[in-house]
């Protein structure tokens, strides 16, 4: 290695990370820098499209294989419908097409030929499902139908931002049939249940279920629940979202069943879903003024062994950390060794926090002596010299630590920023210097949650669960109010 | 259970099977039986596309993450890129856009607006990828680049057919950039032997590798290898590609690094793929007139259940079957318990024959009171009693054993219909009477292949890897030949 090449890169180390945006200054600055240089993802020629870089990629992957697992455990089976939805099937149910319609992409051109019928590339797949189910249900015991997929949806937006709003994105999307209305509302509260444990356990983001009042309903449905997190700007993000259905899209499809007593019967429907947005939900909820910080439970890279690089390092401590980059891999740490050799060691340090890899594993000629490591967490930047013997479970504990710290974190900036307010004032002042959660009494009508929405840009995020115990008068216009519930601007 | 719907039921067990069609009858429609039956498709409103049902995405899913982890392990990484590609993009590479053009699908109004510019859903994503690696590489330090991706592609076919040829798909592409020529042929090669390995030893398909023709070429590719499979019906399926792309893309999209004298270069490229259509492989290749046998590395339920429901089953029986399946299933294997009232025993055979499950499992009063449960192996209806005790490890050999014996019946298959031929009219004879693989002397010409096929539709399906050995003349013109090559009729 030339030593000019370490020299420049010295002077590097700096500018790489000073090219990060604080927080502080431009959170949305800050995340547009994260995502590029963590290379999260990037932009290519077509408007609003992101390309998944393989680091972004893995992060996705991860939670998708997390969230599968629990998807089959409870009895759901995967499947692939179509990407293409004809005008006519999209415009059945007149709730979803009125929500739906503005934003299709249409294809209308299919080889050298004009389509008789356009086509919609499907913004969500209940127009090409319902059909299919109407198809396969015919007695009660064709039901419960428990389907999922993992496909591309296209919704064209005007303003995109990589993760959390893009004209394609990746997710699942569930789609279910009950026979009865009690089974298709325990369904749609058991997914939301599903996806607050996998968010909490695995990406580490603290949420609040609850019901989305009519305005925030999705298109076509009876109710929406979703789960909400809060990010580390005071914004909201809707992470999941379970939608009972219930027998409007039924209605519209004609999915009929015979029951126990040869009776015709109309089904009863759910539909839920969670996407890549939920990588932007990772990015703001754990990341820092020095980049992004992985939760280890979906971190394509856990640890990082960076090894010393002075004198003959290539034939003194490569070796070493060769064997210790396959110890920890037998042991099931996804684990990477920065053998790079235009870089140093400093470099590495600040290239990997960036990236947010949860822990970084010295090794040099002392350490080799000492039979010893040194860790360094990204999150509280601790450092703990760790003797080789035994370092897989020391490790792997500490892996756990991070994730629960993480987590923990989360939780306290999630309460430290959620206020009861009961006044509007308060709450117009609240919204301008320091958004985040604000618990209000709401008297459940529109003109309120819109004129609410005209003043602060704050929308009803959740009624949370339980929150109609609590009596008092709407924070808008000062009547009973139905329940508490949380209002932020919102992702 | 009412006893008429058992009744019913037994009289359904005949009509069940007998309504697939004998292949020896009619192939293709046997073959669309079996996918309709076994349901692992369907077709929706848009026509070409189909939709994977769950037992057919089991399949799937499961050759896939096999793939996947040999994919990731000789050093490739999952990324995501755009579904749309804009035309100016696609009309780059010469070739390429001349090959695809005809067969895309065109997206010219998104929301309510037409588009400036119309976006090609992609066909194959060389045309949205390489404008990313150019804007990615700089330096032979960036390279290889080894990414591969798992998307729905869409193909504007005429004539289609279930998992063999659809509008949309669902694939691999893998897409990677080498600094040489010689990794990158290389990386080609390997590929290849990465899909041989993975379609043998996971769907127990043999395959032939080669080189493809200049007319069986990808679309922009300097060489394009494949490997091909014989189906029962004697007709060849390509079953997996892999394409050394030399320069040409990275010409066409300005791929350039600067190398290690600071010169700078283009990239040299590759891409590969299989798709869902090694599901239709599968099927063609150990489907029988009573139905699928699906491998057991792939299928989705290894080991059906079925109790014998004499007397009070639900009380002697079930309980039992019950524990069986705990007992399994905690030694990994995929298996599933038929405890359905309203069918007969009788009919359930039938039915899980007909979907393929490798083994079926008979447990009655009898077997319980002895200790042991009755094996029925799906391929060669072989039947074993077998004690309770250390029933899982030789359920697993045994799974193991069907996986291999169906490997070696298609081997034998292949071999009996791969025959040396070395004049036209005994090729025009057999490719009439009994086609399959016919080996022969082939001149190099692309009218030689032209007339063979215009002659009998048969096609070069690869000229096979040390076929250019042996020493003969052309089979159709008599000129001197650069080599046997394999001729098919194929999907």
């Amino acid at each position: 290695m030339p030593s000019y090449v370490v020299k420049e890169n010295v002077s590097l180390d700096k500018r790489w990370v000073s090219e990060i945006t604080p927080k502080a200054e431009d959170f949305s600055k800050w995340y547009l820098d994260v995502v590029r240089k963590a290379e999260l993802a990037d932009y290519g020629s077509v408007k609003g499209c992101m390309i998944i870089r393989p680091y972004g990629y893995g992060i996705w992957e991860r939670a998708r294989d997390l969230l599968d697992r629990r998807i089959k455990d409870s009895g759901h089976e995967n499947a692939y419908f179509p990407l293409f939805i004809p005008e006519s099937a999209l415009k059945k149910e007149a709730e979803h097409v009125k929500g739906f319609a503005p934003e299709v992409a249409w294809v209308t051109r299919g080889g050298n030929e004009e389509l008789e019928e356009p086509l919609a590339i499907r913004p969500t797949s209940e127009a090409i499902i319902c059909p299919m189910y109407a198809k396969w249900v015919r007695s009660y015991r064709d039901l419960p139908i428990l389907i999922n997929q993992w496909a591309n949806v296209v919704r064209w937006e005007k303003v995109t931002r990589p993760f959390l709003r893009t004209t394609e994105f990746l997710w699942q999307e569930g789609h279910t049939v009950h026979a009865t209305a009690e089974e298709a509302q325990d369904e749609t509260l058991r997914i939301l249940e599903i996806y607050r444990e996998f968010v909490e356990t695995e990406l580490a983001i603290p949420v609040v279920k609850g019901l989305k009042t009519e305005r925030e309903r999705f298109a076509g449905a009876l109710q929406t629940y979703a789960i909400e997190a809060l990010m580390t700007d005071g914004r909201a993000l809707q992470a999941g979202t379970s939608h009972n259905l219930g027998q409007h899209f039924a209605k519209a499809f004609d999915i009929r069943f015979e029951d126990e007593n040869q009776q015709m019967q109309y089904g009863w429907s759910t539909s839920w879903g969670v996407s890549t947005r939920l990588v932007g939900a990772i990015i703001m909820t754990h990341g820092d003024d020095s980049g992004l910080i992985v939760p280890p439970h979906v971190a394509p890279i856990q640890v990082i062994i960076v090894p010393i690089s002075a004198g003959n390092w290539k034939e003194t401590v490569l070796p070493h950390a060769r064997s210790l980059l396959e110890k920890l891999r037998a042991a099931g740490i996804r684990c990477k060794l920065d053998d790079r050799d235009n870089y140093t060691p400093g470099w590495k340090f600040a290239d990997w926090e960036m990236r947010g890899v949860p822990v970084r594993c010295e090794i040099g000629p002392k350490d080799i002596e000492k039979k010893q490591v040194v860790l360094v967490r990204r999150d509280n930047r601790e450092k703990a010299f760790v003797p080789m013997e035994g370092l897989e479970s020391r490790l792997t504990a500490m892996l756990e630590q991070v994730q629960d710290a993480l987590f923990r974190k989360a939780c306290e900036f999630r309460d430290k920023n959620t206020t009861n307010v009961d006044t509007f004032p308060v709450f117009e002042e609240m919204m301008e210097s320091r958004p985040g959660f604000l618990r209000c009494f709401w008297c459940g009508s529109a003109e309120c949650e819109t004129a609410v929405k005209e003043k602060t840009s704050a929308t009803i995020r959740v009624i949370p669960f339980g929150a109609d115990e609590e009596k008092g008068t709407c924070v808008f216009c000062g009547k009973e109010a139905i329940s508490r519930v949380l209002f932020a601007k919102a992702y």
